[in-house]
């Protein structure tokens, strides 16, 4: 199997997975008792915490952990506005967030928070501009994802920041599909809460964390929680949260090597398409530097990508249509669309995304599917 | 280190880890991913779905996989009331809960919702004339633990059940202590809802399950969610279910036998004091029936548990106070409380629980060290 859906979930490197099991073995006490099993568990947690704050470039009071990155986005954006004073409920979002931040807000929408969803411009950024004109005196909180899962476009998140510092707004961004393919710091960023997720950094599922600056005044969406600081209630998963830490400084040893990587191979689809004179257009080729280079989105011309994908798979390519978070529905991506793409084009966008196992004989045969396909068509 | 704390987690057992582990490595794409990748973690949630049904006597539609029991309890609740008429936004609880569901009580409370919250009586139990007074004309949803954390007291539900099926009333049930320590029958119990967890069989922290019969009217929290037919929107974590079902599978073969040791090493437990004459209290002594064998509720007289707690721990030995959800709190157990034990006999409340691996061994240092304690005092 040829997998190029990395952004959707990576596999478990062994280094992860050991871990995992190693802690599973070893502290699989509670960590909230109070013995020794209890306490070997909480040592992990106070390292994973240090480890994970020393990589975002923050504080390790700041590092909730949680379940993963639905439930980060979900916990920070609510319990966030649940501890803003009730003249600052108002929260400014994107159209292209992941589906988990327009569940936070919808939910907030109907205990009466006030919600202004904010599109990007042609090229699928939110700029200044945009996000200025959003602006009410009651704005407590803007949420903007650091790159799209769908498009890899980044978002100019230090320049949205002086704006909403300036005006003493807060600042939470989804940094799940950024988290440990480019650089993400706290500080640079100027964000003051923001969200990642194990599965996307080759460690298990079941584990994810919201970073929250000191101050930051949220308050528990469920009261009396005793876990993590009171943001989520429930056994914590050590064994988990232990491996998701081990794979993200794993991942950050080499993350320069494999942005390179990434680069060299859509460099080389780019050229072979050309090459191989398919009818593929890429999604975005003015500006790639705004772009996570692992995430190609793209259009097979003539085809729905559903077909494509399909078509892909009975040659054992793993491609994906989009965000497998909102996979079953047959609407247009609201990333997409954001492009100015037509709804017929929109239905015609394809993901690839690469990671460590990609090669370029990945790519070879993904384009001589691709010809296959087109080869077809014509004979038709 | 001798653990007798395994109402509060389990180790994982050598089977369910390694099926984590095979899961981890086959069948890492996002089940919500259309190709074989998520193909493949498709079909293991299809068997486990099925697996999991069979064990508890449902169909395969009403299993929903979530992240633990904590999450499990208050999905199921929240979820429930939020599909009931507004004629029946009436929830009754009982005051010796899990915290979880007393998180999801309150949070309904908050958007409007009537709860009442009925207390057992002096035997701990909730009985149909206790549950019959609370019921309004709106009543819709009650929410009943199978059997308490800290007391190991088993609630008469099928009873329970009768009274509420002709009221159409629905009956959700906590059942994350008793599912594999004891058989648990949707049927039999007659509920229509209820909550289980991966990390109290052996199985990895980081999954758990609610069951929902087909006739449940919940509605998702988050509308458009996905995942678990819209119960719980994030990624599907799919190895940690499989090895959650293989634990279970593997718990149900000797369910029987470990009852019995259970009763067993209570019985020896029970003996031992008398022999060794040492000043333990049970919680219960009069009625073992309506008890889970393997947790043992008692006070050491005249010593604080987090004094005798401690003190076993120095001696290598993992005991509890109480719920490990709730601990850092240092009032009395409300389920202690419930027996009309003292607010100063509560706190010298302890809890032990088998499992597994436990033995006579393990006892008999247990009460050596409660031994030396006694010792110590009378010398002191």
């Amino acid at each position: 199997m040829i997998y190029l859906d990395y952004a959707a979930s990576t596999p478990v490197s062994e280094e992860s997975l050991h871990v995992f099991q190693q802690l599973s073995k070893e502290c699989y006490g509670n960590a909230s008792s109070l013995h020794d099993a209890g306490g070997r568990a909480n040592e992990i947690l106070a390292y994973s915490r240090q480890s994970l704050a020393a990589i975002l470039g923050g504080e390790p009071d700041g590092i909730y952990f949680t379940s993963g990155g639905t439930e980060s986005n979900i916990l920070a954006i609510q319990s966030i506005i649940n501890g803003l004073p009730p003249h600052k409920q108002h929260v400014i979002t994107t159209s292209v967030e992941h589906p988990s931040v327009h569940h936070a807000v919808n939910a907030l929408q109907r205990l009466g928070v006030k919600v202004t969803v904010i599109e990007p411009n042609q090229e699928g950024i939110i700029t200044k501009e945009i996000l200025k004109q959003a602006l009410l005196p009651e704005t407590g909180l803007v949420s903007i994802q650091h790159a799209n899962s769908e498009t890899g476009i980044i978002q100019p998140l230090a320049e949205l920041a002086t704006l909403l510092k300036e005006r003493d707004i807060l600042f939470h961004t989804d940094a799940v599909q950024t988290f440990g393919k480019m650089h993400v710091s706290i500080k640079e960023l100027g964000v003051d809460a923001l969200s990642i997720s194990s599965h996307k950094v080759y460690a298990p599922k079941g584990a994810g964390a919201v970073y929250m600056g000191a101050h930051v005044p949220w308050k528990p969406i469920y009261q009396d929680t005793v876990q993590e600081n009171g943001l989520r209630p429930g056994t914590v998963n050590v064994p988990c949260i232990g491996a998701f830490v081990a794979a993200s400084e794993q991942i950050m040893l080499k993350i320069d090597q494999q942005q390179q990587l990434d680069i060299q191979l859509r460099d080389y689809f780019l050229q072979q398409l050309k090459k191989r004179k398919l009818s593929v257009r890429m999604l975005q080729e003015s500006d790639q530097r705004r772009t996570l280079p692992h995430i190609i989105g793209c259009f097979f011309e003539g085809f729905e990508g559903q077909y494509v994908m399909l078509a892909c798979n009975r040659h054992g390519i793993c491609i994906s249509t989009g965000s497998a978070c909102a996979s079953g529905y047959h609407h247009p991506s609201p990333a997409v669309k954001a492009l100015h793409v037509s709804d017929r084009d929109a239905l015609q966008f394809i993901r690839l995304s690469f990671g460590r196992g990609s090669s370029k004989d990945d790519i070879d045969q993904l384009l001589h599917t691709f010809e296959s396909l087109q080869k077809e068509k014509k004979g038709a």
